[in-house]
């Protein structure tokens, strides 16, 4: 399942793509709604038992995605409407978030804009650890504070070490008990990236994300509970071109022969046909990857104007945390 | 013209694409080069007539390509060797640049990595103009002094300017006599993708480089000679998915049927052999974009690390023109 | 009078300043007030001739002044009552300003943190002037829309071209009708450090700022008028040597002798009280000017944290612009 | 010795200080000579015993202090030359360097120039230790390769956690057996700023530096042998009043009074000179911290174009370390 797993980093996309395929999903519920009329969609997949999560490629856990199609628009309105729907997300999975020792990771490189968006959320945070254990809870300057630290230690070709290593030692020397995880992400659809914000009580798996993570983010790894909160910023590029070559194929079946220098005598509709059928969606997926240029393998697709819509969703996620870890400021 | 534009804004790739496909090339004069054994090699392509300028969809005039093959690595002899290459074909192009009043501009977003080239290259030059202003060119602390100054205005996103505004208007005012642009490009190939320099005495194109730009900066509408430095670090996604599509059709010709599934009696080989002979290389590129989803125009493919090359790569530009400018210091 | 503007570009300050000293102030109108319970409090000078302009050594025109003690720090609610606040005495010096062609400049230096507020407001503002020329006024797209226009040009180091200069080319080519420049400030007193903003509609004197501008940006120099927001972000180190040498003489003068090595028949009181006398405020100045390492003019002296404080001042600054120049979104 | 500490990072400046107050300085070794003809000066202090640690409040061990006029200017051959230099002194401290899996630790706030030393030294780091941990030392990809990681923190502010804290967790977690922290430093006199280059086997001093770090880093706190290298980047607020007060009383003596207005029977001078002779360079050093405005303790004094300094001086640290580790590269 390891190539699944580098297709898409949301359980939402993997759902979709084994229902289609198998009609059925079995060992995961999932659970959908609008929230209001905030125009935020709510999916929850829950991947209950191993059938499911041999079937995600994901573990099991609870898997919440927003869908908001204006989270990279500027509009104020619509950022504190999805603040507050990731603030209520988030305390359904950790629900007495105020009163713990949260450390938050903002994974991910700060100089690429497409991965930038855990080292950002960790600048906006309100940070408070070192305050509380200066001056203790009871302290006038400390009033309503919840307690949070952050670290963002860059990625492994900065650092020389996996992310996993640097936080299970900050985490056994200043003893947080819940770590929440900020991370882009990879997404299989054009129509996610920038628009998706997923949270999950199960990490970060191993492979996620944009860099090249090897070892995963769990409570397993780090020994506390793990929270992650992830936003698609990138497409792959073999994902690109497999969608493009579905377009083809319906556009050929739809459209008959597309040119005159077609000569064969069964016509090319047939033969599209014949090929659409011949391939699933996740075949077509692995044989572009096999067919591209190997150099491709690191690259990502990502907006031109990605700097500007990082820099917004950042302020969207550091402040539902801001506001859940301190509700009392 | 427009769409082949968009699709290289490396002439050395222009004319090759169009000879393969035409067998010749009227009106365009290459000549091509071993620098010595240093590893790079130069081509230069000169369009000397209106014939050749329509043909590749580019001014007249000449590109200068020099091919690094290390250019996007970290060694410093080699860094060395590409500066010196830099400069010594910036040389033919403005033989006297080191009396002249030298404008460099650096385009692109300083924020995105794979646009910032030009801004970083702004940022390590030598700037001289306000001493030579200040104290003359007999001073003391202005000896040896060639006179440089720079500008990077940003991408018109930011600054609702077009970039030629911008420049026409500090040119107008600061009466430099030679504009140097420095501009990230977008390339047709995975394999000139941060390896290979384009240098031309024609300026930029209308609609070339990653951002935007609607208006060209040339001599034309800028009023002064203008030389273009690009390194492409970006290639458009339909670029990607076309390549990819013809290793497929490709592959498919040389296998033969690639699935069990595959049930049509003429068979996959010979239905790829008529598709592939359907389109010729400009055609499919063509054809990808229109059936690529249409938010994936506004999207760029780049490498995962682009920002330690981009960091490397501008520094080597930087120094050949500092080299150039300031030769007595 | 040119030293007195190094010391402090508030023309409050001048005019306390000067008042404290010479009791009176002509050609000068001051109105103070405080705003509703928001705690800011409003000063407006105005120098309504020739000798207030000698007096304070500034430009005729109006001075308004915020005095926002919480200006610095994080709280929601300061950040939009001051952002109100400045919007509103904003409107007073340009009424029409949303039916305008604005172009606003961000002075300064990106890279160091107390010279970045003008570039980063720009960063933070609506831009707006592209699409106007492209759509129209009456486009969907354009609805409600203002149009504005932005450039951060950087300081004479990284360009080698005044600041007035780069402006007035964009100027003559993109045609606004107003220009709105913002810039760090040098204060004298450090009460007022990151707490008080100052808004002009005389634009921004020669030698003004942190950096090394020789000439002044006004109606006079670019052609149309100018309105100027500031915020001090440094003191410069004679005004911190000035302050403490005062400090110490009245410790001196209230407290008798400092120290048992004293052995003076007179005594240090009267010394020192004579010493006090012989200098008024600004004579002190001047002097330590001149009795400082030389090396120290080109020094300022700032906050630690000045990276976070000028990011949450900078977005109070845009979004007053935004919220004025687009009404109606 | 608490205030001591905060005074100077640098050992020579504490052993010039005590010395000149005390003419002797027990249990402190100095031995000093130029560097061949590079205009590079080297000292080396050894504090020997605990009573020349009491002396100058600092850690018994060597410090060894490169003076270089040229360090924080653009010179290409310069640079060569401090940066050979300074290798040569770290292997003076850690002979065996390029056969250790060494971290190096970027202390300091990447957002504000002056602090930026740290992080923009671990950018420009060669970082192999995943490489070697993937396909270990005898492979074609790592040959010649020395075992380097790197970890920027960031500041307390940013993280909550001290970053003795991170580093020994870090530490812990991937097995380095030597620590290099490269930190910007607070120096006493202006001549020193960035100018100086301080290698020390002792770690870094609680309190040291410009931010507030409550605990050291050193052997005795990380669990392995520890390497600083610091450049004193600012100057405290309160030295330069210091610096300057001693000019006054200086020029005092020497000119007579300074003002008519001076009518004290005594004179100025013979008050200055009683003035002079009650507070050594220490006290005075005291006394104007207890005068100047509180405020001020939280602000440096720094050049403006940092920005500038600091890029380069990062990039001669870093080459140094780059050629110790990887010394068949």
């Amino acid at each position: 399942m390891e190539d699944f797993g580098t297709r898409t980093d949301l359980a939402l996309e993997s759902a979709r793509m084994f229902s289609e395929k198998n009609g059925r999903l079995p060992g995961v519920k999932i659970e959908e709604y609008d929230a209001g009329d905030t125009g935020i969609h709510v999916t929850r997949v829950r991947i209950v038992d191993e059938t499911g999560a041999r079937a995600l490629g994901k573990a099991m856990g609870d898997y919440i995605t927003l869908d908001a199609p204006m989270l990279e628009t500027a509009d104020e309105d619509s950022h504190k409407a999805i603040t507050e729907a990731v603030a209520g997300q988030l305390k359904r999975l950790a629900p007495d978030i105020h009163e713990r020792n949260v450390l938050v990771a903002g994974i991910g490189n700060r100089q690429m804009s497409p991965d930038a968006l855990g080292p950002l959320v960790a600048d906006h945070l309100f940070i408070t650890r070192h305050l509380l254990e200066t001056y203790g809870r009871d302290a006038e300057v400390t009033r309503g504070m919840g307690c949070v630290s952050a670290l963002a230690p860059g990625v492994m070709a900065q650092t020389g070490m996996e992310t996993g290593e640097i936080l299970r030692g900050a985490i056994k020397e200043t003893r947080p008990d819940l770590l929440i995880v900020v991370d882009s992400l990879a997404a299989r659809s054009v129509g996610r990236l920038n628009r998706t914000i997923q949270m999950t009580d199960t990490g970060i798996a191993p492979g996620a994300g944009i860099g090249n993570r090897r070892y995963g983010i769990s409570k397993d790894t780090v020994g506390i509970p793990v929270i992650a909160i992830g936003i698609p910023t990138v497409i792959d590029a073999a994902a690109i071109v497999s969608d493009t070559m579905e377009r083809m194929l319906n556009a050929m079946e739809q459209a008959g022969p597309l040119s005159e220098k077609e000569t064969g005598d069964d016509g090319l509709p047939g033969q599209a046909r014949r090929m659409a059928a011949a391939f699933d969606d996740q075949e077509r997926y692995l044989l572009m990857r096999e067919l591209m240029d190997p150099e491709m393998m690191d690259m990502f697709v990502t907006p031109k104007n990605m700097d500007e819509i990082i820099g917004r969703m950042s302020y969207t996620v550091s402040e539902a945390i801001n506001s859940l870890c301190h509700p009392d400021l």
